[in-house]
């Protein structure tokens, strides 16, 4: 398997496309995306279990019943949510897609990101929908266009492809996120699509997805705000020509793999991103009763308000780390627990078996001031593992969400 | 029922004193807080539930087993947490009671806050417990001494007292909080010393504080971090002569109105003085299923970091309320959610039946800049209700929490 270039254009049979029609204000900021196969995909998703639900995800979840989807219609600048007649809106997104492309509405995946009980006006959209369709493309270029225009306050592309084997096929797949802030998905994750010309039945895809998102996108926290519209969706078009994956055996566990190569490095970009974040802080549990316990255990830590903005000040205040633990509700001995810091700097040793160890604050101020922090927690409960992304609390993340609308 | 001054002095019977002893560096920071009662009282506690606990929170436990104790002693700037000789220190802190009090070291309620994770060494109150003895006094001044003893990043006393009649007897309640960050008090709360001199059984006193601090304590949350030291003790002395109070029933209703309402102004009061707070947040919920859900909704509002920096920047983003909502939790119809930001300058109308209504922006702002703020949360679900405390989420509690060691 190997990293490539190309995002969601990197599978065959996929064009993308991403431009300004006059959503937000600012005319340099592209606010609409495309994404479209050349043929049916099998399509599966998760979605946010917020109770308060963008109006795209109702539409989105009818649409795609069937396991059949062949574009992805998104904006940003304004989430579509507690409107009125945000579900028109939604299926009015889906028509102009079948207007234009005569792709059916019924095939569409529909998403909105931005504010939250502000009308979402169609028109637009409807305005420059040709001029959207006319900018698709199949290039790397056409992938970030698109990611661009999904982008909120996100300061970074978030594009992730690999090339993988299936019984002997070439097959590609690759992704775009978008995701900064209101992150702490919980079954489900930020807006994120993920193509590839490999053949899965919608079934299995789904069966996918639903695994991997429990190690990925779930343990990624900014700031313990569960979004209205997280939605990750795959469409898998089957171009690369490998035998349907069917059921479950080699082939599906060699797509399980390439599927995670590519959503843990968008968890990192979007941990990384984080709004206001200049750390990316990783806790990689292991030595826990199992590996449910392992996951609360990493995300509390990463979750921590404390711990992140100790991160933020390169301060190896550990006890903060132990508090977390402490309150996870994870099972767990807190006489047997060890930490410690690890970056490209090096590692120190600062809690051994649940107590202060002596150590060189200035080592320990050398290790946190890399760009990568790991926060390893080694318990000595059982098997378990885990590893959880997040990013440190900043003076920026307050002036961001202090006035965000203006 | 009146406010009265006094703070833990407030009831017959109780000295208290607060000295600079040299835990911490600074000089005119008093760090060692000693309460005691002219005789036995009636004691109860309630701790936080983090798995990582202070020491000093076993050697309380054990003390109190019986339900009397007779003094209190605190240190501020060590946490005497996951330290090897914890309970040794926290014992000898006992100890240091009896040998200069004659007071039972067995009688005493001990508690530290601070760093985690650093030994503390008793040498320091060893050397000036003489002096600590020697300022005990029963004014207002000799209160608010031992509270500023026990506070760390705290920019404000937070004292209260009340006076109050049981079955025709005049009696007063005094207390005394610090907390200002790692402020997520779950059954427990920060550290809070409670006095009077009503007469009570240790059985219906813990009773009577199970029952407060569900509605009041942890009800609070300034940072989501459950601290792992978070004790409520409340001693009563019985000198005001009422008849003790060993069942329901008016009195004891009585005795928990009193309490109630010293409980709820250190409530205020311990959100107002949150890390870096500008603001004092309260978020009213009002027709919910029950209680329970009511207050999930309502601490899940007061807690989301996305509604606090809105609140720091007098941002009338409504729908970060709606998203904290939906995550809480808890049983709610959605298209029954009403919300109304309060304050002194008037109030505005944002949402109404989960959807959003048009506003003056102008006047949000004017409503939004106010230092104290209750978002108004109105549900169509039933009769529960709560109300939880927090407070906005500003640079200042980034700036104190990114480097809080040096």
């Amino acid at each position: 398997m190997n990293y490539i270039n190309g995002g969601v254009c990197a599978a065959k049979g996929f064009r993308a496309a991403g431009i300004h029609c006059g959503l937000r204000k600012n005319k340099t900021k592209k606010d609409v995306a495309l994404i479209v196969s050349d043929c049916d995909c099998s399509t599966a998703a998760v979605y946010t279990t917020n109770l308060v639900k963008g109006a795209p995800i109702d539409v989105t979840k009818k649409n795609i019943a069937n396991g059949i989807a062949r574009a992805v219609i998104c904006n940003s600048g304004n989430a579509n949510t507690c409107n009125a007649n945000g579900i028109e809106v939604a299926e009015a997104m889906c028509a102009l897609v079948e207007k234009h492309m005569g792709i059916p509405a019924a095939d569409v995946v529909v998403a909105s990101t931005g504010v939250i009980g502000q009308p979402l006006d169609i028109a637009p959209m409807a305005a420059h929908m040709e001029e959207l369709v006319a900018a698709l493309g199949s290039t790397a270029a056409h992938s970030t266009d698109a990611n661009e225009a999904i982008m909120t306050t996100d300061t970074v592309h978030k594009e992730v492809a690999v090339e993988f084997e299936i019984a002997g096929k070439r097959c590609a797949m690759g992704g775009i996120a978008k995701g900064s802030g209101m992150i702490h998905p919980n079954m489900a994750t930020m807006l994120v699509f993920i193509t590839t010309d490999a053949a899965i039945s919608p079934a299995l895809l789904q069966k996918a997805i639903r695994a991997d998102v429990a190690d990925t996108f779930n343990m990624v926290s900014v700031d313990g705000d569960t979004s209205t519209n997280d939605t990750l969706a795959v469409l898998a078009n089957g171009m690369a020509g490998n035998p349907t994956i069917t059921e479950e055996g080699k082939d599906y566990d060699d797509f399980c793999a390439a599927l995670r190569a590519l959503t843990s490095g968008l968890c990192r970009a979007i941990a990384a991103d984080g709004e206001g974040a200049t750390k990316l802080l990783t806790a990689a549990v292991t030595g826990a009763v199992d590996n449910d316990n392992a996951r609360r255990i990493a995300k509390s830590i990463i979750t921590s308000s404390l711990t992140k903005a100790a991160m933020f000040g390169a301060d190896a205040n550990w006890g903060r780390v132990l508090c977390a633990i402490g309150y996870s509700g994870a099972q767990v001995d807190v006489h047997k627990v060890d930490v410690d810091f690890v970056s490209a700097a090096g590692e120190v040793a600062v809690c051994r078996g649940g107590a202060g160890v002596d150590f060189s604050e200035e080592k320990a101020k050398v290790v946190l001031t890399e760009p990568e922090i790991t926060i390893r927690v080694t318990l000595g409960d059982g098997d378990g593992i885990a590893t959880a992304y997040g990013c440190d609390l900043t003076y920026d993340y307050v002036k961001i969400n202090g006035d965000y609308r203006t």
